[in-house]
């Protein structure tokens, strides 16, 4: 896969808002966020979207959600909650080629999702 | 928790359009779509939201996030493209307090995502 904005992140290259660091994904702030809270997570690993999803990655993306709940606390948006979102393709708007998922929070988030 | 229309789903007490089944996970066709394709995954265990996740859980959500570009493909939005939902309490517009993975696809989802 080509190289991302993202694999910059994971390498220091480019500065980002880390909110969450360990050996297996990143979180860090949207740069373009679209609600008081709007927090990325990805796997370090490139993975370029769902699409490239198999069964021997069913630890990491486990892993990834234990993650997403803790940095839901960890932000303070655990109890007026929050929505999380992952684009894939075209009609689903992804703009990176590297897995992410977007949590969204700090305002009523609407219906239908886009 | 308290009883959903999930758990009734899940015994097959309400009928619904099924379009995966396995032991640890269902889904089908929501009667409210938002898009020309909007399916739900839910975890056949009763969990009340992402905020009951715990690390004990990772395999099951690793399962569903293959099962989820496994459905794509069945409903033939691979291509095109999809996003993935989830909504967790009063901000995030949760409506039922099962776990759900909201599917959507076959139109341009728009940004930002409600």
């Amino acid at each position: 896969m080509a190289e991302t904005v993202f694999s910059k992140i994971i390498r220091g290259e480019i500065p980002a808002k880390i909110v969450h660091d360990d050996e297996q994904c990143l979180a860090f702030h949207d740069i373009s966020a679209q609600a008081p809270v709007h927090v990325l997570v990805i796997p370090k690993r490139p993975i370029e979207s769902l699409e490239q999803l198999s069964a021997s990655d069913a630890g990491l993306l486990g892993h990834i959600w234990t993650v997403i709940p803790q940095l839901a606390r960890q932000l303070g948006v655990s109890e007026s909650g929050y929505r999380v979102v992952v684009n894939c393709g075209r009609d689903g708007g992804q703009s990176v080629d590297h897995l992410h998922f977007h949590l969204l929070a700090g305002r009523p988030l609407k219906w239908p999702p886009g």
